[in-house]
């Protein structure tokens, strides 16, 4: 039996209608590093992505279905190609700048990118990349930067603003199906080549109202939020598409990402929310440190992409900031999990051992953890297995296959459609999940399991360790061992030793590492997380100056 | 292009399976009228649905697409019927309690309803009407109330603990097509006979989300909403649904409506947040007069159903209770605007003007005003017309057609599919919908239209005045013509010409009514609303005592 409401597809066009109208008069602000931002209303954001799909389609024939990529910072015009490509009926796909050289040519071949809009401060990156990337033959560059730099390219240049100026201000969106691809991003592919994740318009929609929902971000036009987190990485977690569902203002940060400026800004926009990797406020409170400012502003900053560090965020609550911890990845949009602690223990001391969890699932995820003889693994806090999703908002394959030849799909998917995260943690009874370990980096030491994050995480809460990452290393008699490589703060005094004595306080004799070495910064990815692949590497190679105590 | 995101139906089935482990330690609360109330956890609520589904599908033989219909308070049984009806594959269909014999009958038939769950307290109601119900073959009679009322009835009886008490506790619960039956709910049908709205698996699971938008009620496991709007009611607005996918507590005060235990519950369990239709907080309001309680709990207060009266939220306000207005209808699931101010209003004296107002659509209700000429009105805050709706959860046709022969389609449904709401009104540049009439009650009034609702509104701000209802009536020079009528509250002074001049200070002279009629009270309809098809036929029989000024 049918229902009789309306069949109403659920699209990114929604989306934007609602934002340029109920919420016309919202901003977008953009940091231009000048005495004054760049500010633009979500209704001018409407007429501006009319006029670039205008362009799109009539200048650069950008057809129905066709990749449109973006190479930019986060920007109110990155949030106007948020809008026209996909409402357009093409396909958003953003590059992370991020990216080595070979990954990014091999992305844009395997998208077959024809179109790429550029921000003018990016062409120093892309310029020298062109000659790899023949699928290219048209660049829209937007913002100040050295146009000079493409002289001689074979594709053909436009200048955005040129591009949209004349035309019209409105555009008859077309009525597209909602499981239609609206855009797409590749994870940045710590093994193998990256793979495409292609979200659809229902997967975008319904991601965005549950970031609006009361228990994640659960943010009202009464906020403005600071997206550093990039719209490159995941959607910037799908902040531009929330906000115009609810009016929640947007403040971006453009190039301007170090402590410094984003310091400013905080101090001169005063966002009541903020989104972004550890690594990014550990920089902010190393500047606040050195330069107090008032960001009590800041009622909330949404932590995810890596674990935060306990001290961390007992840092940010002295300065009146509520860090609120979520979990997810490119493959589920990204919200996975969110981190408010239960009702109950509000103002007690369970508050902040929930606060450190990953959180509970919301609504649209189901979760369930699988041990390493592949059974479903019970609810109770302690037994450990690898973290497998389903929902609306998840993937279930690859863009083309599983990207390269190198992974099967049975590696990434369950047989009955689960995405497997590759993450290894616990779920409490209470629905609360804690993540323990990358499944790849979690030390297998004569048969136990040592948690590589839980090491460092006790490490971090020393008072002269700045940074440590721990990875497994051959071990003749365990297996595995863990390799303890830590960053001292200046004036930091402790050696090996006293490191060690501290951690035998915190965890069980048999995980401490015996082997350490003091390493001036530890390697990232192109997203800011430690990049223990580079670390194993580098011990493997006998680069890193190990002690054994 | 597709996208590579899992595709995931969007049931009731996911809802319920949320809420009874993520949150399975929330409560439904039901008042009993007794020291205690009755106390159950979600997980405890999914435990009972899955043996209720069992004894529907083995013991009553309950198929797919089957309506059961419920007959039943505000409870932690109606909530297992909620939820195993629909997961199961049939449809949940409610029964409004409160309407004429005739209706309920002709209701009962044109939906077959087969199995009626019963609360034992309303089987003097339906017991006289069996006898009209052949359709129905099973009786499932819950909680305390007199069995002996069902002696002699033809169909057979059961008593819903005996039925469920040794069935399984879980269910193998069908993957479910999202866009399938799962609710039924008739309108109480002021022209011609009632309509059924079927709400679908997927309009049921985007409306709960949207109603736990930070701008809808927003609200969090922190909370404990007072259902009082029935869950016979357009799914008592939502909430059962809403609540499970976040762990919002309910508190359900079964058949003791009246004002008195409402207070007492209130005061006894401090709920956070409470939904109801304004006539049940004119009541309550008379009460805590009468009785003053401390009713600061609620935070927040959802008020719909009706246009709220200013002095009833400014009354509200004064007890540190925030109200706050929604509007919708059965046939929009209901939620289709709420008022939250903007931002910038917030502590101006523009904000209580802005919490007077319908409210803004969210994301997933587009409005539009058509005027008499059939032409789309701008959003100027003036241009009055009538409001059409479209969305995924508002209701794009009628169940078996549009309900008897009275009803034609394009009455209630616009060439392009949006639903006519019959609400006339005007939509600010800024989104916020005040709607001013319903289209059958605004005053045609010499080729201008008075707004019923707005002479009702000035009056009810006099202190004399407890309720006041404003017919149109026939007029040889006008054509049409307001009469007031008006419940005067106890040892009032004010006479007709009083409240004349007290009128006349608030609306245009020529809106002001020459008929006036003092009444005991409002006739209403079924679900608390001013019954103006009564008052109207009241005038025209002359059964009113018409004094004109």
């Amino acid at each position: 039996m049918l229902s009789t409401m309306q069949d109403v597809p659920l699209t990114v066009t929604r989306i934007l209608n609602h934002g340029a109208t109920v919420h016309g008069t919202s901003q977008v602000t953009t940091w231009t590093g000048e005495s004054e931002p760049q500010r633009r209303s979500f209704r001018e954001i409407g007429a501006r992505a009319a006029q670039l799909a205008h362009a799109l389609r009539e200048d650069l024939g950008v057809g129905e279905d066709e990749r449109v990529a973006t190479f930019m910072w986060n920007n109110a015009e990155h949030v106007e190609a948020y809008f026209a490509v996909p409402c357009m009926g093409a396909v958003l796909h953003t590059l992370n700048l991020r990216l080595p050289a070979e990954q990014l040519t091999w992305i844009v071949g395997h998208a077959a990118d024809r179109v790429i809009i550029v921000n003018g401060s990016l062409l120093g990156l892309i310029a020298p990349l062109l000659d790899r990337m023949p699928s290219v033959e048209h660049l829209v560059v937007s913002g100040p930067g050295d146009r000079s730099l493409l002289d001689g390219a074979r594709a053909r240049v436009h200048e955005y603003e040129d591009l949209i100026a004349a035309k019209p201000t409105d555009y008859d969106w077309p009525e597209l199906d909602e499981r239609r691809a609206a855009a797409m991003c590749y994870t940045s592919g710590t093994t193998g080549d990256p793979k495409g994740v292609v979200y659809s318009h229902r997967s975008i929609y319904l991601h965005s109202m549950q970031v609006n929902m009361s228990q994640s971000m659960g943010l009202t036009d009464a906020d403005t939020s600071l997206v550093v987190v990039p719209q490159f990485h995941v959607n910037a977690w799908g902040l531009p598409h929330a906000t115009f569902m609810t009016g929640v203002g947007m403040l971006m940060p453009d190039r301007f990402l170090q402590p410094a400026p984003l310091a400013e800004m905080i101090e001169a926009e005063r966002p009541s929310h903020a989104a972004a990797v550890p690594t990014i406020w550990q920089g902010l409170l190393a500047e606040l440190t050195a330069k107090p400012r008032d960001v009590s502003c800041m009622h909330q900053v949404t932590i995810g992409g890596a674990a935060c560090p306990p001290s961390l965020m007992e840092a940010f609550d002295r300065l009146g900031v509520r860090v609120c911890h979520a979990w997810g990845m490119t493959e589920t949009s990204p919200l996975g999990t969110v981190s408010r602690p239960p009702a109950h223990t509000i103002g007690t001391d369970e508050e902040f051992a929930y606060r450190l969890t990953q959180g509970r699932f919301p609504a649209g995820v189901e979760g369930r953890l699988i041990g390493p003889d592949g059974s479903r693994l019970p609810w109770d806090g302690e037994s450990a297995g690898e973290l497998e999703v389903r929902g609306p908002w998840i993937a279930g394959s690859y863009y083309g296959g599983a990207g390269g030849e190198d992974i099967r799909p049975e590696d990434k998917f369950s047989a009955d459609g689960w995405l497997k995260t590759g993450d290894v943690g616990v779920i409490s009874a209470d629905g609360f999940l804690t993540l323990t370990d990358r499944a790849k980096d979690v030390i297998k030491s004569g048969g136990e399991w040592i948690s590589s994050v839980d090491l460092e995480n006790a490490l971090m809460s020393h008072p002269d360790v700045a940074e440590a990452a721990v990875v497994a290393v051959p071990d003749e008699k365990w297996g595995e061992r863990p390799l303890a490589t830590v960053v001292l703060k200046e004036e930091a005094t402790a050696d090996y030793a006293a490191l060690r004595d501290f951690l035998a306080t915190r965890v069980a004799k048999w995980q401490l590492p015996e082997r350490w070495a003091f390493v001036a910064a530890v390697p990232k990815t192109s997203v800011g997380k430690f990049d223990k692949k580079v670390l194993r590497r580098q011990y493997a190679h006998g680069e890193l100056d190990v002690t054994r105590i």
